[in-house]
Protein backbone atom coordinates (compact mmCIF):
# COMPACT_ATOMS: atom_id res chain seq x y z
CA UNK A 1 0.00 0.00 0.00
CA UNK A 2 1.06 3.52 -0.77
CA UNK A 3 2.25 5.12 2.63
CA UNK A 4 0.77 8.12 1.87
CA UNK A 5 -2.53 7.24 0.32
CA UNK A 6 -5.44 9.12 2.56
CA UNK A 7 -6.60 5.44 3.99
CA UNK A 8 -3.02 5.36 5.45
CA UNK A 9 -3.10 8.49 7.41
CA UNK A 10 -6.82 8.20 9.14
CA UNK A 11 -6.29 6.86 12.56
CA UNK A 12 -7.77 3.85 14.01
CA UNK A 13 -10.42 5.68 15.66
CA UNK A 14 -11.82 8.65 14.20
CA UNK A 15 -14.66 9.46 16.85
CA UNK A 16 -15.91 6.86 19.77
CA UNK A 17 -19.33 7.74 20.71
CA UNK A 18 -19.92 4.09 22.66
CA UNK A 19 -20.50 5.27 26.33
CA UNK A 20 -23.14 8.36 24.83
CA UNK A 21 -24.67 5.43 23.18
CA UNK A 22 -25.07 3.67 25.93
CA UNK A 23 -25.89 6.88 28.23
CA UNK A 24 -28.80 7.35 25.68
CA UNK A 25 -30.21 4.14 25.28
CA UNK A 26 -30.25 3.99 29.59
CA UNK A 27 -32.21 7.46 29.29
CA UNK A 28 -34.56 6.43 26.64
CA UNK A 29 -35.09 2.70 28.34
CA UNK A 30 -35.43 4.15 32.16
CA UNK A 31 -38.72 6.36 30.57
CA UNK A 32 -39.97 4.09 27.98
CA UNK A 33 -39.17 5.76 25.38
CA UNK A 34 -38.09 3.41 22.91
CA UNK A 35 -41.40 3.53 21.17
CA UNK A 36 -41.11 7.02 20.70
CA UNK A 37 -37.73 6.63 19.03
CA UNK A 38 -37.84 5.46 15.24
CA UNK A 39 -35.47 6.51 13.35
CA UNK A 40 -38.08 8.67 11.15
CA UNK A 41 -39.00 10.41 14.59
CA UNK A 42 -34.93 10.77 15.42
CA UNK A 43 -34.40 12.67 12.57
CA UNK A 44 -37.32 14.90 12.54
CA UNK A 45 -35.96 16.10 16.32
CA UNK A 46 -32.36 16.30 14.76
CA UNK A 47 -33.89 18.27 12.35
CA UNK A 48 -35.63 20.54 15.16
CA UNK A 49 -32.29 20.70 17.12
CA UNK A 50 -30.47 21.79 13.54
CA UNK A 51 -33.05 24.39 12.81
CA UNK A 52 -32.61 26.08 16.58
CA UNK A 53 -28.71 25.61 15.96
CA UNK A 54 -29.59 27.72 12.33
CA UNK A 55 -31.80 30.76 14.39
CA UNK A 56 -28.76 31.69 16.27
CA UNK A 57 -26.61 32.57 13.33
CA UNK A 58 -29.26 33.66 10.63
CA UNK A 59 -29.00 37.50 11.18
CA UNK A 60 -25.05 37.34 11.97
CA UNK A 61 -22.25 38.17 9.80
CA UNK A 62 -20.15 35.11 8.96
CA UNK A 63 -17.53 37.36 10.65
CA UNK A 64 -19.67 37.42 13.57
CA UNK A 65 -20.42 33.94 13.66
CA UNK A 66 -16.75 32.77 13.97
CA UNK A 67 -16.84 34.76 18.16
CA UNK A 68 -20.31 33.06 18.75
CA UNK A 69 -18.93 30.45 21.08
CA UNK A 70 -17.78 32.96 23.11
CA UNK A 71 -19.61 35.66 23.27
CA UNK A 72 -21.92 36.06 26.11
CA UNK A 73 -24.82 37.04 23.88
CA UNK A 74 -24.95 33.42 22.21
CA UNK A 75 -21.93 30.51 23.83
CA UNK A 76 -25.11 29.00 26.10
CA UNK A 77 -27.19 28.58 23.21
CA UNK A 78 -24.05 27.20 20.95
CA UNK A 79 -23.14 24.83 23.58
CA UNK A 80 -26.79 23.77 23.94
CA UNK A 81 -27.70 23.57 20.83
CA UNK A 82 -24.43 21.67 19.74
CA UNK A 83 -24.98 19.52 22.22
CA UNK A 84 -28.85 18.55 20.94
CA UNK A 85 -27.67 17.85 17.35
CA UNK A 86 -24.91 15.39 19.20
CA UNK A 87 -27.58 13.93 21.51
CA UNK A 88 -30.04 13.24 18.57
CA UNK A 89 -27.55 12.11 15.66
CA UNK A 90 -26.07 9.57 18.49
CA UNK A 91 -29.15 8.20 19.12
CA UNK A 92 -30.36 7.73 15.71
CA UNK A 93 -26.83 5.79 14.61
CA UNK A 94 -27.77 3.73 17.45
CA UNK A 95 -31.38 2.70 16.89
CA UNK A 96 -30.31 2.06 13.45
CA UNK A 97 -26.96 -0.19 13.94
CA UNK A 98 -24.70 2.47 12.81
CA UNK A 99 -21.00 2.62 13.17
CA UNK A 100 -20.35 6.27 13.47
CA UNK A 101 -16.54 5.74 13.30
CA UNK A 102 -16.66 3.58 10.45
CA UNK A 103 -19.16 5.52 8.53
CA UNK A 104 -17.16 8.65 9.12
CA UNK A 105 -13.94 6.59 8.11
CA UNK A 106 -15.36 5.54 4.44
CA UNK A 107 -16.59 9.65 4.13
CA UNK A 108 -13.26 10.79 4.49
CA UNK A 109 -11.65 8.33 2.24
CA UNK A 110 -14.32 8.86 -0.48
CA UNK A 111 -14.05 13.05 0.28
CA UNK A 112 -10.10 12.56 -0.73
CA UNK A 113 -11.13 10.98 -3.97
CA UNK A 114 -13.35 13.12 -4.55
CA UNK A 115 -11.18 16.39 -3.27
CA UNK A 116 -7.87 15.94 -4.48
CA UNK A 117 -5.84 18.76 -3.09
CA UNK A 118 -4.56 20.48 -6.55
CA UNK A 119 -8.07 20.74 -7.54
CA UNK A 120 -9.99 21.30 -4.90
CA UNK A 121 -7.18 24.80 -3.60
CA UNK A 122 -9.37 27.47 -2.26
CA UNK A 123 -12.35 27.19 -4.71
CA UNK A 124 -15.50 26.77 -3.15
CA UNK A 125 -16.45 25.08 -6.44
CA UNK A 126 -16.25 21.95 -5.55
CA UNK A 127 -19.10 21.73 -3.40
CA UNK A 128 -21.35 22.58 -6.03
CA UNK A 129 -23.88 20.51 -6.18
CA UNK A 130 -26.26 22.28 -8.32
CA UNK B 1 -22.35 13.74 46.71
CA UNK B 2 -25.44 10.93 46.15
CA UNK B 3 -24.33 8.11 44.99
CA UNK B 4 -27.12 7.69 42.21
CA UNK B 5 -27.18 10.88 41.30
CA UNK B 6 -27.13 11.31 37.39
CA UNK B 7 -23.74 13.33 37.47
CA UNK B 8 -22.14 10.66 39.16
CA UNK B 9 -23.64 7.92 36.57
CA UNK B 10 -21.99 9.78 33.76
CA UNK B 11 -18.69 8.24 32.68
CA UNK B 12 -15.55 10.39 32.22
CA UNK B 13 -15.85 10.47 28.39
CA UNK B 14 -18.88 10.14 26.46
CA UNK B 15 -17.94 11.41 23.12
CA UNK B 16 -14.53 11.41 22.03
CA UNK B 17 -13.90 13.20 18.58
CA UNK B 18 -10.76 14.51 19.05
CA UNK B 19 -9.11 12.42 16.09
CA UNK B 20 -11.91 13.34 13.72
CA UNK B 21 -11.87 17.23 14.29
CA UNK B 22 -7.62 16.67 13.01
CA UNK B 23 -8.24 15.10 10.01
CA UNK B 24 -10.72 17.78 9.02
CA UNK B 25 -9.17 20.46 10.27
CA UNK B 26 -5.97 19.01 8.29
CA UNK B 27 -8.31 18.23 5.15
CA UNK B 28 -9.43 21.58 4.89
CA UNK B 29 -6.14 23.17 5.38
CA UNK B 30 -5.04 21.34 2.37
CA UNK B 31 -7.44 22.43 0.29
CA UNK B 32 -7.30 26.58 1.81
CA UNK B 33 -10.64 25.66 2.44
CA UNK B 34 -10.89 27.44 6.08
CA UNK B 35 -11.83 30.66 3.98
CA UNK B 36 -15.14 29.25 3.81
CA UNK B 37 -15.63 27.38 7.16
CA UNK B 38 -17.35 30.13 9.13
CA UNK B 39 -19.57 28.62 11.81
CA UNK B 40 -22.91 30.31 9.91
CA UNK B 41 -21.65 28.81 6.96
CA UNK B 42 -21.00 24.92 8.42
CA UNK B 43 -24.50 25.20 10.09
CA UNK B 44 -25.94 25.80 6.61
CA UNK B 45 -23.93 22.52 5.35
CA UNK B 46 -25.35 20.46 7.94
CA UNK B 47 -29.27 21.81 7.36
CA UNK B 48 -28.39 20.30 3.94
CA UNK B 49 -26.87 16.89 5.40
CA UNK B 50 -30.12 16.76 7.38
CA UNK B 51 -32.14 17.60 4.71
CA UNK B 52 -30.59 14.73 2.50
CA UNK B 53 -31.19 12.35 5.76
CA UNK B 54 -34.47 13.49 6.47
CA UNK B 55 -35.26 12.54 2.29
CA UNK B 56 -34.48 9.12 2.84
CA UNK B 57 -37.51 8.36 5.67
CA UNK B 58 -40.56 10.95 4.33
CA UNK B 59 -42.01 8.65 3.00
CA UNK B 60 -41.01 5.34 5.00
CA UNK B 61 -43.31 4.84 8.05
CA UNK B 62 -42.22 4.65 11.46
CA UNK B 63 -41.73 0.60 11.05
CA UNK B 64 -39.81 0.66 7.73
CA UNK B 65 -37.72 2.99 9.16
CA UNK B 66 -36.40 0.87 12.13
CA UNK B 67 -34.01 -1.05 9.04
CA UNK B 68 -33.66 1.46 7.00
CA UNK B 69 -30.22 1.05 8.17
CA UNK B 70 -29.89 -2.93 6.72
CA UNK B 71 -32.76 -2.71 3.99
CA UNK B 72 -30.17 -3.03 0.87
CA UNK B 73 -32.24 0.04 -0.30
CA UNK B 74 -31.60 2.39 1.81
CA UNK B 75 -28.30 1.01 4.15
CA UNK B 76 -25.83 3.08 1.84
CA UNK B 77 -27.74 6.29 1.75
CA UNK B 78 -28.49 6.30 5.69
CA UNK B 79 -24.70 5.68 6.07
CA UNK B 80 -23.49 8.09 4.01
CA UNK B 81 -25.79 10.83 5.21
CA UNK B 82 -24.92 10.36 8.79
CA UNK B 83 -21.52 10.26 8.04
CA UNK B 84 -22.28 13.84 6.46
CA UNK B 85 -23.95 14.96 9.64
CA UNK B 86 -21.26 14.06 11.79
CA UNK B 87 -18.34 15.51 9.70
CA UNK B 88 -20.36 19.16 9.53
CA UNK B 89 -21.10 19.03 13.24
CA UNK B 90 -17.70 17.89 14.34
CA UNK B 91 -16.06 20.49 11.66
CA UNK B 92 -18.33 23.00 13.59
CA UNK B 93 -17.77 22.25 16.84
CA UNK B 94 -14.39 22.67 16.23
CA UNK B 95 -14.16 26.15 14.56
CA UNK B 96 -16.43 27.70 17.34
CA UNK B 97 -13.91 25.54 20.19
CA UNK B 98 -16.32 23.87 21.72
CA UNK B 99 -15.99 20.84 23.45
CA UNK B 100 -18.75 18.37 22.75
CA UNK B 101 -17.94 15.92 25.43
CA UNK B 102 -18.45 18.64 28.02
CA UNK B 103 -21.91 20.31 25.89
CA UNK B 104 -23.13 16.70 26.11
CA UNK B 105 -22.48 16.08 29.76
CA UNK B 106 -24.26 19.08 30.97
CA UNK B 107 -27.29 18.53 28.83
CA UNK B 108 -27.46 14.87 29.85
CA UNK B 109 -27.84 16.33 33.72
CA UNK B 110 -30.58 19.33 32.28
CA UNK B 111 -32.39 16.75 31.03
CA UNK B 112 -32.33 14.17 33.72
CA UNK B 113 -33.98 17.13 35.74
CA UNK B 114 -36.26 18.07 33.65
CA UNK B 115 -37.46 14.48 32.39
CA UNK B 116 -37.41 12.77 35.95
CA UNK B 117 -38.29 9.09 35.41
CA UNK B 118 -41.42 8.61 37.73
CA UNK B 119 -43.15 11.62 35.42
CA UNK B 120 -41.44 10.96 31.75
CA UNK B 121 -42.44 7.43 31.76
CA UNK B 122 -43.93 6.46 28.86
CA UNK B 123 -45.13 9.59 27.75
CA UNK B 124 -44.30 11.86 24.70
CA UNK B 125 -45.39 15.19 27.06
CA UNK B 126 -42.26 16.02 28.14
CA UNK B 127 -41.06 16.72 24.65
CA UNK B 128 -43.99 18.87 24.11
CA UNK B 129 -42.44 22.69 23.47
CA UNK B 130 -45.52 24.08 21.91
CA UNK C 1 -51.69 22.25 -28.55
CA UNK C 2 -53.26 18.92 -27.21
CA UNK C 3 -56.10 20.14 -25.19
CA UNK C 4 -55.50 17.42 -22.63
CA UNK C 5 -51.52 18.32 -21.62
CA UNK C 6 -51.19 19.46 -18.57
CA UNK C 7 -49.75 22.89 -19.31
CA UNK C 8 -53.61 23.04 -21.16
CA UNK C 9 -55.55 22.60 -17.22
CA UNK C 10 -53.28 24.53 -15.47
CA UNK C 11 -54.99 27.34 -14.77
CA UNK C 12 -54.06 31.38 -15.35
CA UNK C 13 -52.89 32.33 -11.95
CA UNK C 14 -51.88 28.97 -9.42
CA UNK C 15 -50.51 31.21 -6.04
CA UNK C 16 -50.85 35.11 -5.82
CA UNK C 17 -48.28 36.50 -3.39
CA UNK C 18 -48.03 40.09 -4.64
CA UNK C 19 -49.87 41.47 -1.54
CA UNK C 20 -48.13 39.70 1.07
CA UNK C 21 -45.05 40.59 -0.83
CA UNK C 22 -45.44 44.31 -0.75
CA UNK C 23 -46.66 43.70 3.04
CA UNK C 24 -43.65 42.32 3.72
CA UNK C 25 -41.55 44.86 2.29
CA UNK C 26 -43.05 47.58 3.71
CA UNK C 27 -42.59 46.20 7.13
CA UNK C 28 -39.00 45.43 6.61
CA UNK C 29 -38.31 49.09 4.94
CA UNK C 30 -40.03 50.47 7.94
CA UNK C 31 -37.78 48.78 10.28
CA UNK C 32 -34.69 49.18 8.57
CA UNK C 33 -34.30 45.19 8.43
CA UNK C 34 -33.55 45.50 4.58
CA UNK C 35 -29.69 45.13 5.54
CA UNK C 36 -30.44 41.84 7.35
CA UNK C 37 -32.70 40.47 4.50
CA UNK C 38 -29.73 38.88 2.29
CA UNK C 39 -31.49 35.49 0.69
CA UNK C 40 -28.56 33.54 2.35
CA UNK C 41 -29.81 34.64 5.99
CA UNK C 42 -33.69 34.52 5.14
CA UNK C 43 -32.89 30.96 3.71
CA UNK C 44 -31.69 30.21 7.33
CA UNK C 45 -34.78 32.16 8.65
CA UNK C 46 -36.56 29.81 7.02
CA UNK C 47 -34.83 26.88 8.07
CA UNK C 48 -35.81 27.64 11.91
CA UNK C 49 -39.06 28.21 11.01
CA UNK C 50 -39.20 24.88 8.99
CA UNK C 51 -37.38 23.09 12.18
CA UNK C 52 -40.23 24.72 14.78
CA UNK C 53 -42.96 23.15 12.24
CA UNK C 54 -40.80 19.61 12.50
CA UNK C 55 -40.85 19.59 16.19
CA UNK C 56 -45.08 19.87 16.29
CA UNK C 57 -45.02 16.24 14.13
CA UNK C 58 -41.94 14.73 15.37
CA UNK C 59 -43.39 12.48 18.00
CA UNK C 60 -47.12 12.07 16.43
CA UNK C 61 -47.65 9.33 14.92
CA UNK C 62 -48.92 9.83 11.08
CA UNK C 63 -52.59 9.29 12.16
CA UNK C 64 -51.99 11.67 15.37
CA UNK C 65 -50.65 14.42 12.46
CA UNK C 66 -53.62 14.52 10.32
CA UNK C 67 -56.10 16.29 12.97
CA UNK C 68 -52.75 18.39 14.22
CA UNK C 69 -54.59 21.44 12.35
CA UNK C 70 -57.92 20.99 14.95
CA UNK C 71 -56.56 19.87 17.84
CA UNK C 72 -56.52 21.94 20.33
CA UNK C 73 -53.34 21.13 21.91
CA UNK C 74 -51.28 22.02 18.41
CA UNK C 75 -54.06 24.23 16.30
CA UNK C 76 -52.26 27.66 17.22
CA UNK C 77 -48.79 26.10 17.28
CA UNK C 78 -49.21 24.48 13.67
CA UNK C 79 -50.87 28.00 12.44
CA UNK C 80 -48.11 29.94 13.44
CA UNK C 81 -45.21 27.97 12.58
CA UNK C 82 -47.09 27.11 8.45
CA UNK C 83 -47.21 30.84 8.48
CA UNK C 84 -44.16 31.60 9.79
CA UNK C 85 -42.47 29.62 6.92
CA UNK C 86 -44.81 31.53 3.90
CA UNK C 87 -43.81 34.55 5.37
CA UNK C 88 -40.18 33.96 4.98
CA UNK C 89 -40.94 32.19 1.96
CA UNK C 90 -43.02 34.92 0.35
CA UNK C 91 -40.07 37.18 1.50
CA UNK C 92 -37.07 35.43 -0.05
CA UNK C 93 -38.71 35.11 -3.35
CA UNK C 94 -39.51 38.61 -3.24
CA UNK C 95 -35.69 39.97 -2.33
CA UNK C 96 -34.76 36.89 -4.97
CA UNK C 97 -37.18 38.58 -7.68
CA UNK C 98 -38.47 35.17 -8.35
CA UNK C 99 -41.93 35.01 -9.60
CA UNK C 100 -43.49 32.20 -7.37
CA UNK C 101 -46.18 31.55 -9.90
CA UNK C 102 -44.40 30.85 -12.93
CA UNK C 103 -41.98 29.05 -10.69
CA UNK C 104 -44.92 26.74 -9.64
CA UNK C 105 -46.32 26.67 -12.99
CA UNK C 106 -42.95 24.60 -14.49
CA UNK C 107 -42.57 22.50 -11.45
CA UNK C 108 -45.80 21.35 -12.26
CA UNK C 109 -45.42 20.59 -15.50
CA UNK C 110 -42.23 18.86 -14.87
CA UNK C 111 -43.44 16.92 -11.77
CA UNK C 112 -46.59 15.82 -14.36
CA UNK C 113 -43.74 14.87 -16.57
CA UNK C 114 -41.74 13.02 -14.28
CA UNK C 115 -44.59 11.04 -12.70
CA UNK C 116 -46.78 9.51 -15.42
CA UNK C 117 -49.86 8.61 -13.35
CA UNK C 118 -49.83 5.00 -15.48
CA UNK C 119 -46.14 4.44 -13.59
CA UNK C 120 -46.62 6.28 -10.40
CA UNK C 121 -50.02 5.00 -9.42
CA UNK C 122 -49.86 3.85 -5.55
CA UNK C 123 -46.64 3.86 -5.38
CA UNK C 124 -44.09 5.75 -3.50
CA UNK C 125 -40.68 4.31 -5.26
CA UNK C 126 -41.28 7.29 -7.83
CA UNK C 127 -39.84 9.79 -4.79
CA UNK C 128 -36.99 7.69 -4.24
CA UNK C 129 -34.16 9.64 -4.39
CA UNK C 130 -31.79 7.12 -2.96
CA UNK D 1 -60.97 51.77 14.43
CA UNK D 2 -57.74 53.92 14.62
CA UNK D 3 -57.30 53.99 10.69
CA UNK D 4 -53.43 53.77 10.45
CA UNK D 5 -53.58 50.95 12.58
CA UNK D 6 -51.81 47.73 11.29
CA UNK D 7 -54.93 45.62 10.78
CA UNK D 8 -56.53 48.57 8.52
CA UNK D 9 -53.46 48.36 6.19
CA UNK D 10 -53.45 44.87 5.33
CA UNK D 11 -55.09 44.18 2.31
CA UNK D 12 -58.58 41.72 1.96
CA UNK D 13 -56.25 38.87 0.51
CA UNK D 14 -52.29 38.46 1.19
CA UNK D 15 -51.87 35.37 -0.55
CA UNK D 16 -53.76 33.42 -2.77
CA UNK D 17 -53.02 29.83 -2.97
CA UNK D 18 -56.61 28.36 -3.86
CA UNK D 19 -55.74 27.00 -7.50
CA UNK D 20 -52.10 25.83 -6.53
CA UNK D 21 -53.83 23.61 -3.91
CA UNK D 22 -56.44 22.70 -6.54
CA UNK D 23 -54.36 21.14 -8.49
CA UNK D 24 -51.90 19.65 -5.82
CA UNK D 25 -55.05 17.71 -4.81
CA UNK D 26 -56.05 16.44 -7.99
CA UNK D 27 -52.05 15.38 -8.75
CA UNK D 28 -52.47 13.30 -5.76
CA UNK D 29 -55.46 12.15 -6.21
CA UNK D 30 -54.70 10.79 -9.72
CA UNK D 31 -51.57 8.81 -8.52
CA UNK D 32 -53.31 7.62 -5.53
CA UNK D 33 -50.60 9.63 -3.17
CA UNK D 34 -53.34 10.46 -0.64
CA UNK D 35 -52.00 7.77 1.58
CA UNK D 36 -48.17 9.15 1.64
CA UNK D 37 -49.78 12.69 2.12
CA UNK D 38 -49.64 12.75 5.70
CA UNK D 39 -48.79 15.83 7.60
CA UNK D 40 -45.70 14.41 9.36
CA UNK D 41 -44.75 12.71 5.86
CA UNK D 42 -45.26 16.41 3.81
CA UNK D 43 -43.48 18.55 6.71
CA UNK D 44 -40.07 15.94 6.04
CA UNK D 45 -40.59 16.29 2.47
CA UNK D 46 -40.50 20.33 3.14
CA UNK D 47 -37.14 19.89 5.24
CA UNK D 48 -36.13 18.11 2.17
CA UNK D 49 -36.41 20.65 0.09
CA UNK D 50 -35.60 23.58 2.19
CA UNK D 51 -31.82 21.69 2.97
CA UNK D 52 -31.29 21.45 -1.04
CA UNK D 53 -32.51 25.34 -1.35
CA UNK D 54 -30.06 26.17 1.77
CA UNK D 55 -27.13 24.20 -0.08
CA UNK D 56 -27.46 26.37 -2.80
CA UNK D 57 -26.72 29.46 -0.34
CA UNK D 58 -24.12 27.78 2.29
CA UNK D 59 -20.89 28.63 0.55
CA UNK D 60 -21.88 31.69 -0.95
CA UNK D 61 -21.16 35.36 0.77
CA UNK D 62 -24.73 37.57 1.61
CA UNK D 63 -23.62 39.85 -1.11
CA UNK D 64 -23.16 37.32 -4.12
CA UNK D 65 -26.42 35.80 -2.38
CA UNK D 66 -28.42 38.60 -3.21
CA UNK D 67 -27.89 37.73 -6.83
CA UNK D 68 -28.63 34.52 -6.78
CA UNK D 69 -31.74 34.49 -8.82
CA UNK D 70 -30.67 35.83 -11.80
CA UNK D 71 -26.72 34.31 -11.33
CA UNK D 72 -27.09 31.66 -14.30
CA UNK D 73 -24.94 29.15 -12.30
CA UNK D 74 -27.44 29.33 -9.52
CA UNK D 75 -30.91 30.97 -11.32
CA UNK D 76 -32.26 27.68 -12.25
CA UNK D 77 -31.84 25.68 -8.94
CA UNK D 78 -33.03 28.69 -6.89
CA UNK D 79 -36.05 28.91 -9.04
CA UNK D 80 -36.81 25.31 -8.82
CA UNK D 81 -36.13 24.66 -5.09
CA UNK D 82 -38.42 27.92 -4.08
CA UNK D 83 -40.91 26.04 -6.14
CA UNK D 84 -40.58 22.71 -4.48
CA UNK D 85 -40.79 24.05 -0.88
CA UNK D 86 -44.12 26.34 -1.90
CA UNK D 87 -45.30 23.06 -3.54
CA UNK D 88 -44.79 20.83 -0.21
CA UNK D 89 -46.08 23.91 1.44
CA UNK D 90 -49.36 24.90 0.40
CA UNK D 91 -50.05 20.86 -0.01
CA UNK D 92 -49.34 20.78 3.89
CA UNK D 93 -51.31 23.41 4.61
CA UNK D 94 -54.23 21.82 2.54
CA UNK D 95 -54.02 18.23 3.99
CA UNK D 96 -54.31 20.49 7.46
CA UNK D 97 -56.95 22.36 6.97
CA UNK D 98 -55.59 25.71 7.45
CA UNK D 99 -56.35 28.49 5.56
CA UNK D 100 -52.98 30.31 5.00
CA UNK D 101 -54.26 33.67 3.83
CA UNK D 102 -56.29 33.71 7.30
CA UNK D 103 -52.70 32.49 9.33
CA UNK D 104 -50.65 35.06 7.89
CA UNK D 105 -53.12 37.61 8.46
CA UNK D 106 -52.60 36.75 12.24
CA UNK D 107 -49.20 36.42 12.43
CA UNK D 108 -48.86 39.84 10.25
CA UNK D 109 -50.73 41.80 12.96
CA UNK D 110 -48.80 39.92 15.77
CA UNK D 111 -45.60 40.84 14.62
CA UNK D 112 -46.61 43.63 14.10
CA UNK D 113 -47.08 44.74 18.04
CA UNK D 114 -44.12 42.35 18.77
CA UNK D 115 -41.66 44.93 16.88
CA UNK D 116 -43.02 48.48 17.15
CA UNK D 117 -41.74 50.59 14.69
CA UNK D 118 -39.56 52.88 16.89
CA UNK D 119 -37.77 50.11 18.90
CA UNK D 120 -36.82 48.03 16.02
CA UNK D 121 -35.27 49.96 13.96
CA UNK D 122 -31.76 49.14 12.55
CA UNK D 123 -31.67 46.16 15.17
CA UNK D 124 -31.48 42.43 14.48
CA UNK D 125 -31.98 42.25 18.18
CA UNK D 126 -35.88 41.82 17.93
CA UNK D 127 -35.37 38.72 16.33
CA UNK D 128 -33.11 37.35 19.13
CA UNK D 129 -34.74 34.32 20.36
CA UNK D 130 -31.40 33.51 22.75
Amino acid sequence: MDPSSPADTIPKTLIDVSELSVALATFAAERDWDQYHSPKNLSMALVGEVGELSEIFQWLTEEESRSAGTNPNTATAVHEELADVTLYLVRLASVLGIDLDEACRQKLQKNAAKYPIAKAHGSNKKYNKL
